[in-house]
Protein backbone atom coordinates (compact mmCIF):
# COMPACT_ATOMS: atom_id res chain seq x y z
CA UNK A 1 0.00 0.00 0.00
CA UNK A 2 1.77 2.92 -1.09
CA UNK A 3 -0.46 5.53 0.93
CA UNK A 4 0.42 4.04 4.23
CA UNK A 5 0.22 5.92 6.98
CA UNK A 6 -2.86 6.94 5.94
CA UNK A 7 -3.33 10.42 7.79
CA UNK A 8 -6.55 10.96 9.10
CA UNK A 9 -7.01 14.76 11.39
CA UNK A 10 -9.53 15.07 13.78
CA UNK A 11 -10.31 18.53 15.07
CA UNK A 12 -12.96 19.57 17.99
CA UNK A 13 -14.54 22.37 17.71
CA UNK A 14 -13.37 25.26 19.59
CA UNK A 15 -15.57 27.35 22.59
CA UNK A 16 -19.34 28.32 21.13
CA UNK A 17 -22.26 30.74 22.75
CA UNK A 18 -23.59 27.39 25.11
CA UNK A 19 -19.90 26.01 26.51
CA UNK A 20 -19.72 29.32 27.46
CA UNK A 21 -22.78 29.28 29.33
CA UNK A 22 -22.80 25.80 30.66
CA UNK A 23 -25.94 24.51 29.04
CA UNK A 24 -26.51 21.55 27.23
CA UNK A 25 -25.87 22.01 23.40
CA UNK A 26 -26.01 18.88 20.96
CA UNK A 27 -28.08 19.43 18.27
CA UNK A 28 -28.82 22.81 18.87
CA UNK A 29 -26.96 25.29 16.20
CA UNK A 30 -24.70 27.87 18.34
CA UNK A 31 -22.27 29.57 16.86
CA UNK A 32 -18.82 30.11 18.12
CA UNK A 33 -17.43 32.39 20.94
CA UNK A 34 -14.52 34.52 19.66
CA UNK A 35 -12.58 32.69 22.09
CA UNK A 36 -13.97 29.05 19.99
CA UNK A 37 -12.52 31.26 16.59
CA UNK A 38 -9.53 31.82 17.75
CA UNK A 39 -9.03 28.04 18.76
CA UNK A 40 -9.60 27.30 15.36
CA UNK A 41 -7.04 29.79 13.88
CA UNK A 42 -4.43 27.92 16.83
CA UNK A 43 -6.12 24.82 14.95
CA UNK A 44 -4.68 25.83 11.34
CA UNK A 45 -1.40 27.33 12.56
CA UNK A 46 -0.58 24.11 14.19
CA UNK A 47 -1.54 22.29 11.05
CA UNK A 48 0.50 24.89 8.98
CA UNK A 49 3.63 24.45 11.19
CA UNK A 50 3.72 20.68 10.80
CA UNK A 51 3.33 21.05 7.18
CA UNK A 52 -0.11 18.33 8.07
CA UNK A 53 -2.47 20.05 4.56
CA UNK A 54 -5.43 18.61 4.59
CA UNK A 55 -6.56 17.27 0.74
CA UNK A 56 -10.31 17.15 2.13
CA UNK A 57 -12.33 17.61 4.80
CA UNK A 58 -15.27 16.17 6.88
CA UNK A 59 -17.55 18.17 9.20
CA UNK A 60 -21.10 17.79 10.90
CA UNK A 61 -24.05 19.91 9.74
CA UNK A 62 -23.87 21.90 12.70
CA UNK A 63 -22.08 25.86 12.44
CA UNK A 64 -19.38 24.99 14.88
CA UNK A 65 -17.90 22.75 13.45
CA UNK A 66 -17.89 24.16 9.84
CA UNK A 67 -16.96 27.25 11.13
CA UNK A 68 -13.79 25.58 12.78
CA UNK A 69 -13.28 23.90 9.24
CA UNK A 70 -13.35 26.83 7.38
CA UNK A 71 -11.45 29.00 9.68
CA UNK A 72 -8.35 26.72 10.17
CA UNK A 73 -8.52 25.91 6.72
CA UNK A 74 -8.66 29.86 5.35
CA UNK A 75 -5.05 29.95 8.16
CA UNK A 76 -3.75 27.13 6.12
CA UNK A 77 -4.31 28.20 2.43
CA UNK A 78 -6.23 24.99 2.34
CA UNK A 79 -9.69 26.76 1.49
CA UNK A 80 -9.82 25.29 -1.58
CA UNK A 81 -10.21 21.60 -0.60
CA UNK A 82 -13.19 19.55 -1.46
CA UNK A 83 -15.65 19.37 1.83
CA UNK A 84 -18.37 17.12 2.73
CA UNK A 85 -20.89 17.04 5.63
CA UNK A 86 -23.16 14.73 7.49
CA UNK A 87 -25.30 14.52 10.50
CA UNK A 88 -23.88 11.55 11.25
CA UNK A 89 -20.47 13.33 12.36
CA UNK A 90 -23.40 15.95 14.23
CA UNK A 91 -22.68 16.07 18.52
CA UNK A 92 -24.55 13.83 20.62
CA UNK A 93 -28.39 14.57 20.59
CA UNK A 94 -29.01 15.52 24.26
CA UNK A 95 -32.30 15.01 24.24
CA UNK A 96 -34.75 17.15 26.61
CA UNK A 97 -31.95 17.75 28.15
CA UNK A 98 -30.70 20.55 24.79
CA UNK A 99 -31.02 24.25 26.34
CA UNK A 100 -30.49 23.22 29.94
CA UNK A 101 -28.11 24.30 32.06
CA UNK A 102 -25.44 21.74 33.36
CA UNK A 103 -25.80 23.05 36.68
CA UNK A 104 -28.89 23.17 37.12
CA UNK A 105 -29.56 19.78 36.22
CA UNK A 106 -26.64 18.41 38.26
CA UNK A 107 -28.58 19.86 40.93
CA UNK A 108 -31.56 18.99 40.42
CA UNK A 109 -30.84 15.22 39.60
CA UNK A 110 -28.18 15.07 41.06
CA UNK A 111 -24.45 14.25 40.88
CA UNK A 112 -25.14 10.32 39.93
CA UNK A 113 -28.00 10.75 37.69
CA UNK A 114 -26.21 13.71 35.72
CA UNK A 115 -22.83 11.82 35.05
CA UNK A 116 -25.13 8.82 33.90
CA UNK A 117 -26.35 11.26 31.11
CA UNK A 118 -23.16 12.77 30.75
CA UNK A 119 -21.10 9.79 30.47
CA UNK A 120 -23.02 6.15 30.60
CA UNK A 121 -22.27 4.64 27.31
CA UNK A 122 -26.07 3.16 26.69
CA UNK A 123 -27.87 5.68 29.11
CA UNK A 124 -30.01 8.38 26.82
CA UNK A 125 -31.09 11.36 28.24
CA UNK A 126 -35.31 11.75 28.07
CA UNK A 127 -36.37 12.09 24.33
CA UNK A 128 -37.18 15.63 22.62
CA UNK A 129 -40.48 16.94 22.36
CA UNK A 130 -40.87 17.78 18.63
CA UNK A 131 -42.33 20.94 19.79
CA UNK A 132 -39.82 21.67 22.20
CA UNK A 133 -37.82 25.13 21.25
CA UNK A 134 -34.48 23.34 20.95
CA UNK A 135 -36.23 20.18 18.62
CA UNK A 136 -34.67 19.52 15.29
CA UNK A 137 -37.81 18.14 14.22
CA UNK A 138 -38.89 21.11 12.04
CA UNK A 139 -35.39 21.90 11.06
CA UNK A 140 -34.58 21.93 7.22
CA UNK A 141 -30.91 20.79 7.48
CA UNK A 142 -32.46 17.64 8.57
CA UNK A 143 -35.66 17.53 5.67
CA UNK A 144 -34.78 14.71 3.70
CA UNK A 145 -33.83 12.16 7.07
CA UNK A 146 -37.06 9.89 7.86
CA UNK A 147 -38.45 10.23 11.17
CA UNK A 148 -36.81 7.13 12.18
CA UNK A 149 -33.23 8.59 11.60
CA UNK A 150 -33.36 11.79 12.71
CA UNK A 151 -32.72 10.96 16.78
CA UNK A 152 -34.44 12.68 19.72
CA UNK A 153 -31.95 11.76 22.18
CA UNK A 154 -28.86 9.80 22.11
CA UNK A 155 -26.12 7.96 24.09
CA UNK A 156 -23.01 7.77 23.55
CA UNK A 157 -23.22 3.67 21.75
CA UNK A 158 -26.31 5.32 19.12
CA UNK A 159 -23.64 8.36 18.22
CA UNK A 160 -21.52 5.65 17.50
CA UNK A 161 -23.89 3.21 15.64
CA UNK A 162 -25.34 6.66 13.30
CA UNK A 163 -21.51 7.77 12.79
CA UNK A 164 -19.89 4.42 11.94
CA UNK A 165 -21.28 4.23 8.22
CA UNK A 166 -20.28 7.49 7.32
CA UNK A 167 -16.53 6.16 8.59
CA UNK A 168 -16.77 3.76 6.84
CA UNK A 169 -18.12 5.00 3.39
CA UNK A 170 -17.03 8.30 3.26
CA UNK A 171 -13.86 9.21 5.40
CA UNK A 172 -12.06 5.22 5.03
CA UNK A 173 -12.07 5.71 1.28
CA UNK A 174 -10.58 9.40 0.87
CA UNK A 175 -7.65 7.47 3.50
CA UNK A 176 -7.75 4.56 0.84
CA UNK A 177 -7.07 7.34 -1.91
CA UNK A 178 -4.23 8.55 -0.27
CA UNK A 179 -5.44 11.47 1.45
CA UNK A 180 -4.86 13.26 4.27
CA UNK A 181 -7.85 13.96 5.77
CA UNK A 182 -9.47 16.61 8.55
CA UNK A 183 -12.73 15.88 10.30
CA UNK A 184 -14.19 19.12 11.59
CA UNK A 185 -16.32 17.70 14.53
CA UNK A 186 -17.37 17.52 18.28
CA UNK A 187 -16.53 16.07 21.32
CA UNK A 188 -18.77 13.05 21.64
CA UNK A 189 -18.65 12.02 17.87
CA UNK A 190 -14.91 12.46 17.83
CA UNK A 191 -15.18 10.36 20.86
CA UNK A 192 -17.21 7.60 19.36
CA UNK A 193 -14.53 7.29 16.68
CA UNK A 194 -11.79 7.42 18.49
CA UNK A 195 -13.34 4.58 20.55
CA UNK A 196 -13.37 2.87 17.19
CA UNK A 197 -9.87 3.39 15.89
CA UNK A 198 -8.38 2.65 19.44
CA UNK A 199 -10.82 -0.75 20.48
CA UNK A 200 -11.79 1.31 23.69
CA UNK A 201 -14.46 -0.47 25.75
CA UNK A 202 -17.78 0.78 26.85
CA UNK A 203 -16.30 1.67 30.38
CA UNK A 204 -13.09 2.76 29.48
CA UNK A 205 -14.79 5.11 27.08
CA UNK A 206 -16.40 7.02 29.71
CA UNK A 207 -12.73 8.41 30.76
CA UNK A 208 -11.57 9.93 27.61
CA UNK A 209 -11.82 13.76 26.39
CA UNK A 210 -10.92 14.87 23.50
CA UNK A 211 -9.78 19.39 23.51
CA UNK A 212 -11.00 21.65 21.60
CA UNK A 213 -8.87 23.34 18.63
CA UNK A 214 -5.93 20.50 18.45
CA UNK A 215 -5.50 18.79 15.49
CA UNK A 216 -5.06 15.12 16.74
CA UNK A 217 -3.20 13.20 14.01
CA UNK A 218 -3.67 9.42 13.49
CA UNK A 219 -1.70 7.60 11.77
CA UNK A 220 -3.22 4.42 10.18
CA UNK A 221 -1.81 0.96 8.99
CA UNK A 222 -3.28 -0.81 5.68
CA UNK A 223 -6.10 -2.04 7.94
CA UNK A 224 -6.63 1.08 9.03
CA UNK A 225 -5.14 0.81 12.88
CA UNK A 226 -3.52 2.91 14.59
CA UNK A 227 0.41 2.79 14.24
CA UNK A 228 0.21 4.77 17.62
CA UNK A 229 -2.71 4.38 19.93
CA UNK A 230 -4.55 7.04 21.04
CA UNK A 231 -3.02 9.56 18.25
CA UNK A 232 -1.03 12.43 18.21
CA UNK A 233 -1.77 15.93 19.38
CA UNK A 234 -0.10 18.55 17.58
CA UNK A 235 0.00 20.66 20.76
CA UNK A 236 0.83 17.93 23.13
CA UNK A 237 1.14 20.24 26.30
CA UNK A 238 -1.84 22.09 25.41
CA UNK A 239 -3.95 18.71 24.95
CA UNK A 240 -3.00 17.58 28.04
CA UNK A 241 -4.26 20.87 30.03
CA UNK A 242 -6.98 20.71 28.13
CA UNK A 243 -8.31 17.58 29.33
CA UNK A 244 -8.07 17.96 32.37
CA UNK A 245 -10.05 21.37 32.18
CA UNK A 246 -12.54 19.04 30.17
CA UNK A 247 -12.53 16.73 32.65
CA UNK A 248 -14.19 19.14 34.84
CA UNK A 249 -17.12 20.86 32.74
CA UNK A 250 -20.33 20.40 34.72
CA UNK A 251 -18.71 21.64 37.87
CA UNK A 252 -19.34 24.62 38.24
CA UNK B 1 -41.63 18.34 -14.76
CA UNK B 2 -42.16 18.67 -10.86
CA UNK B 3 -39.16 20.85 -10.10
CA UNK B 4 -39.83 23.83 -13.19
CA UNK B 5 -38.88 26.98 -13.09
CA UNK B 6 -35.45 25.75 -11.94
CA UNK B 7 -33.79 28.06 -9.63
CA UNK B 8 -30.19 29.43 -10.57
CA UNK B 9 -28.70 31.77 -8.30
CA UNK B 10 -24.85 33.69 -9.64
CA UNK B 11 -22.85 35.75 -7.16
CA UNK B 12 -19.74 37.80 -7.97
CA UNK B 13 -17.77 37.50 -5.29
CA UNK B 14 -17.47 41.24 -3.90
CA UNK B 15 -14.00 43.81 -3.64
CA UNK B 16 -10.49 42.08 -3.89
CA UNK B 17 -7.07 43.37 -2.35
CA UNK B 18 -6.26 43.69 -6.01
CA UNK B 19 -9.71 45.16 -7.42
CA UNK B 20 -8.86 47.93 -4.85
CA UNK B 21 -5.36 48.50 -5.78
CA UNK B 22 -6.40 47.85 -9.49
CA UNK B 23 -4.25 45.05 -10.46
CA UNK B 24 -5.23 42.32 -13.20
CA UNK B 25 -5.96 39.12 -10.85
CA UNK B 26 -7.14 36.08 -12.44
CA UNK B 27 -5.90 33.02 -10.73
CA UNK B 28 -3.69 34.74 -8.27
CA UNK B 29 -5.15 33.84 -4.77
CA UNK B 30 -5.89 37.52 -3.38
CA UNK B 31 -8.29 37.96 -0.80
CA UNK B 32 -11.68 39.93 -0.37
CA UNK B 33 -11.30 43.28 1.30
CA UNK B 34 -13.31 44.22 4.48
CA UNK B 35 -15.42 46.24 1.65
CA UNK B 36 -15.64 42.56 -0.20
CA UNK B 37 -17.08 40.93 3.08
CA UNK B 38 -19.36 43.46 3.37
CA UNK B 39 -20.88 42.86 -0.20
CA UNK B 40 -21.13 39.03 0.86
CA UNK B 41 -22.80 39.58 3.45
CA UNK B 42 -25.70 42.11 1.73
CA UNK B 43 -25.66 39.14 -1.02
CA UNK B 44 -26.36 36.56 2.36
CA UNK B 45 -29.20 39.32 3.53
CA UNK B 46 -31.08 39.45 -0.07
CA UNK B 47 -31.08 35.74 -0.40
CA UNK B 48 -32.98 35.84 3.25
CA UNK B 49 -35.42 38.56 2.69
CA UNK B 50 -36.14 36.99 -1.11
CA UNK B 51 -36.19 32.93 0.73
CA UNK B 52 -34.13 31.83 -1.97
CA UNK B 53 -32.05 29.74 0.26
CA UNK B 54 -29.52 27.68 -1.86
CA UNK B 55 -29.80 23.80 -1.33
CA UNK B 56 -26.36 23.42 -2.83
CA UNK B 57 -23.26 25.81 -3.65
CA UNK B 58 -21.30 25.95 -6.25
CA UNK B 59 -17.85 27.79 -6.20
CA UNK B 60 -14.09 27.98 -7.91
CA UNK B 61 -10.79 27.54 -6.08
CA UNK B 62 -9.99 30.80 -5.27
CA UNK B 63 -10.54 31.72 -2.08
CA UNK B 64 -12.04 35.50 -2.93
CA UNK B 65 -15.26 33.45 -4.44
CA UNK B 66 -15.30 30.77 -1.44
CA UNK B 67 -14.91 33.20 1.06
CA UNK B 68 -18.45 35.04 -0.66
CA UNK B 69 -20.03 31.91 -0.58
CA UNK B 70 -19.14 30.94 2.84
CA UNK B 71 -19.54 34.77 4.32
CA UNK B 72 -23.44 34.92 2.53
CA UNK B 73 -24.65 31.13 3.29
CA UNK B 74 -23.80 32.31 6.93
CA UNK B 75 -26.17 34.95 6.76
CA UNK B 76 -28.63 33.31 4.77
CA UNK B 77 -28.05 30.47 8.08
CA UNK B 78 -27.24 27.77 4.77
CA UNK B 79 -23.65 27.11 6.38
CA UNK B 80 -24.27 23.38 6.40
CA UNK B 81 -25.50 22.77 2.94
CA UNK B 82 -23.05 20.38 0.39
CA UNK B 83 -20.46 22.51 -1.27
CA UNK B 84 -18.72 21.98 -4.78
CA UNK B 85 -15.57 23.46 -5.89
CA UNK B 86 -13.76 23.24 -9.35
CA UNK B 87 -10.95 25.12 -11.27
CA UNK B 88 -13.00 25.60 -14.17
CA UNK B 89 -15.45 28.33 -12.19
CA UNK B 90 -12.16 30.10 -11.88
CA UNK B 91 -11.90 33.70 -12.68
CA UNK B 92 -10.25 34.00 -16.57
CA UNK B 93 -6.59 33.43 -16.52
CA UNK B 94 -4.74 36.76 -16.66
CA UNK B 95 -1.81 35.46 -18.56
CA UNK B 96 1.61 37.97 -18.37
CA UNK B 97 -0.78 40.72 -16.58
CA UNK B 98 -1.51 38.94 -13.83
CA UNK B 99 0.01 40.93 -11.04
CA UNK B 100 0.33 44.40 -13.60
CA UNK B 101 -1.15 47.59 -12.51
CA UNK B 102 -3.89 48.22 -14.79
CA UNK B 103 -3.43 51.95 -15.49
CA UNK B 104 -0.01 51.13 -16.01
CA UNK B 105 -0.88 48.43 -18.41
CA UNK B 106 -3.09 50.63 -20.43
CA UNK B 107 -0.65 54.11 -20.55
CA UNK B 108 2.30 51.33 -21.52
CA UNK B 109 0.00 49.54 -24.28
CA UNK B 110 -2.54 52.42 -25.53
CA UNK B 111 -6.64 52.08 -25.00
CA UNK B 112 -7.38 49.88 -27.94
CA UNK B 113 -4.52 46.52 -26.96
CA UNK B 114 -5.96 47.42 -23.36
CA UNK B 115 -9.48 46.69 -24.43
CA UNK B 116 -8.88 44.33 -26.52
CA UNK B 117 -7.11 42.13 -23.67
CA UNK B 118 -9.81 42.94 -21.18
CA UNK B 119 -13.39 42.77 -23.86
CA UNK B 120 -12.16 40.95 -26.79
CA UNK B 121 -13.64 37.20 -26.60
CA UNK B 122 -11.08 35.51 -28.57
CA UNK B 123 -7.72 37.40 -27.92
CA UNK B 124 -5.77 35.87 -24.87
CA UNK B 125 -3.42 38.33 -23.49
CA UNK B 126 0.62 36.92 -23.60
CA UNK B 127 0.78 33.41 -21.75
CA UNK B 128 2.68 33.41 -18.07
CA UNK B 129 5.90 31.81 -17.92
CA UNK B 130 5.91 29.05 -15.33
CA UNK B 131 8.90 30.70 -13.63
CA UNK B 132 6.67 34.00 -12.84
CA UNK B 133 6.00 34.72 -9.30
CA UNK B 134 2.06 35.21 -10.27
CA UNK B 135 2.21 31.77 -11.89
CA UNK B 136 0.49 28.74 -11.10
CA UNK B 137 2.57 26.21 -12.48
CA UNK B 138 3.58 24.95 -8.68
CA UNK B 139 0.25 25.79 -7.35
CA UNK B 140 -0.68 22.54 -5.03
CA UNK B 141 -4.63 22.72 -5.81
CA UNK B 142 -3.83 22.51 -9.75
CA UNK B 143 -1.17 19.35 -9.24
CA UNK B 144 -4.04 17.22 -10.15
CA UNK B 145 -4.94 18.69 -13.62
CA UNK B 146 -2.54 17.66 -16.66
CA UNK B 147 -0.33 19.97 -18.05
CA UNK B 148 -2.43 20.63 -21.26
CA UNK B 149 -5.60 21.51 -18.91
CA UNK B 150 -3.80 24.02 -16.66
CA UNK B 151 -3.84 27.64 -18.57
CA UNK B 152 -1.09 30.00 -19.17
CA UNK B 153 -3.92 32.64 -20.42
CA UNK B 154 -7.47 32.34 -21.56
CA UNK B 155 -9.92 34.72 -23.18
CA UNK B 156 -13.23 34.61 -22.40
CA UNK B 157 -13.74 32.07 -25.37
CA UNK B 158 -11.36 29.55 -23.97
CA UNK B 159 -13.28 30.47 -20.27
CA UNK B 160 -16.65 29.46 -21.95
CA UNK B 161 -14.72 26.21 -23.48
CA UNK B 162 -13.32 25.40 -19.61
CA UNK B 163 -16.30 26.40 -17.58
CA UNK B 164 -18.54 24.75 -19.92
CA UNK B 165 -18.18 20.75 -18.84
CA UNK B 166 -19.22 21.70 -15.62
CA UNK B 167 -22.11 23.63 -15.98
CA UNK B 168 -23.37 20.23 -17.72
CA UNK B 169 -21.84 18.13 -15.36
CA UNK B 170 -22.29 19.64 -12.01
CA UNK B 171 -24.27 22.20 -11.78
CA UNK B 172 -27.45 20.72 -14.11
CA UNK B 173 -27.68 17.57 -12.65
CA UNK B 174 -28.78 19.33 -9.13
CA UNK B 175 -30.93 21.67 -11.13
CA UNK B 176 -32.75 19.13 -12.58
CA UNK B 177 -32.68 17.57 -8.65
CA UNK B 178 -34.97 20.59 -7.65
CA UNK B 179 -32.43 22.19 -5.47
CA UNK B 180 -31.85 26.23 -5.53
CA UNK B 181 -28.31 26.50 -6.55
CA UNK B 182 -25.90 29.22 -5.75
CA UNK B 183 -22.73 29.65 -7.82
CA UNK B 184 -20.29 31.79 -6.14
CA UNK B 185 -17.56 32.61 -8.70
CA UNK B 186 -16.07 35.39 -10.60
CA UNK B 187 -16.79 38.20 -13.07
CA UNK B 188 -15.79 36.19 -16.07
CA UNK B 189 -16.83 32.38 -15.23
CA UNK B 190 -20.06 34.36 -14.54
CA UNK B 191 -19.88 36.15 -17.80
CA UNK B 192 -19.55 33.03 -19.63
CA UNK B 193 -22.47 31.40 -17.94
CA UNK B 194 -24.59 33.98 -18.47
CA UNK B 195 -23.30 33.72 -22.36
CA UNK B 196 -24.30 30.68 -22.62
CA UNK B 197 -27.46 31.14 -21.05
CA UNK B 198 -28.89 33.76 -22.79
CA UNK B 199 -27.36 33.18 -25.98
CA UNK B 200 -25.65 36.27 -26.32
CA UNK B 201 -23.52 36.55 -29.16
CA UNK B 202 -19.40 36.82 -28.95
CA UNK B 203 -19.59 40.63 -29.77
CA UNK B 204 -22.29 41.48 -27.12
CA UNK B 205 -20.84 39.36 -24.41
CA UNK B 206 -17.84 42.86 -24.43
CA UNK B 207 -20.47 44.93 -23.11
CA UNK B 208 -21.98 43.13 -20.50
CA UNK B 209 -21.11 43.08 -16.98
CA UNK B 210 -21.93 41.74 -14.07
CA UNK B 211 -22.05 43.53 -10.68
CA UNK B 212 -20.36 42.54 -7.44
CA UNK B 213 -22.08 40.85 -4.28
CA UNK B 214 -25.41 41.54 -5.89
CA UNK B 215 -27.31 37.43 -6.34
CA UNK B 216 -28.48 37.39 -9.74
CA UNK B 217 -31.69 34.81 -10.22
CA UNK B 218 -32.25 33.04 -13.06
CA UNK B 219 -35.20 31.25 -13.60
CA UNK B 220 -34.97 27.88 -16.33
CA UNK B 221 -37.40 26.52 -17.70
CA UNK B 222 -37.28 22.55 -18.56
CA UNK B 223 -35.00 23.29 -21.49
CA UNK B 224 -33.06 24.97 -19.38
CA UNK B 225 -33.83 28.54 -21.02
CA UNK B 226 -33.98 31.35 -19.10
CA UNK B 227 -37.97 32.64 -18.16
CA UNK B 228 -36.50 35.88 -18.46
CA UNK B 229 -33.78 36.94 -20.53
CA UNK B 230 -30.83 38.72 -18.64
CA UNK B 231 -32.64 36.68 -15.15
CA UNK B 232 -33.47 39.19 -12.21
CA UNK B 233 -31.05 40.81 -9.48
CA UNK B 234 -32.34 40.77 -6.04
CA UNK B 235 -31.59 44.59 -5.55
CA UNK B 236 -32.07 45.56 -9.50
CA UNK B 237 -31.36 49.59 -8.33
CA UNK B 238 -28.06 48.48 -6.82
CA UNK B 239 -27.34 46.32 -9.25
CA UNK B 240 -27.67 49.27 -12.30
CA UNK B 241 -25.43 51.51 -10.58
CA UNK B 242 -22.97 48.84 -10.00
CA UNK B 243 -23.18 47.80 -13.62
CA UNK B 244 -21.95 51.75 -14.54
CA UNK B 245 -19.31 51.70 -12.19
CA UNK B 246 -17.31 48.64 -13.55
CA UNK B 247 -17.97 49.25 -17.14
CA UNK B 248 -15.50 52.35 -16.05
CA UNK B 249 -13.11 50.34 -14.15
CA UNK B 250 -9.29 50.31 -15.23
CA UNK B 251 -10.14 54.03 -16.06
CA UNK B 252 -8.08 55.20 -13.25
Amino acid sequence: MAHTPYRLVLLRHGESEWNAKNLFTGWVDVDLTETGEKEARRGGELLREHDLLPDVTHTSLLRRAIRTAQIALDVADRLWIPVRRSWRLNERHYGALQGKNKAQIRERYGEEQFMLWRRSYDVPPPPIEDDDEYSQAHDPRYAALPPELLPRTECLKDVVARMLPYWYDAIVPDLLDGRTVLVAAHGNSLRALVKHLDGISDEAIAKLNIPTGIPLLYELDENLRPVERGGRYLDPEAAAAAIEAVANQGRK
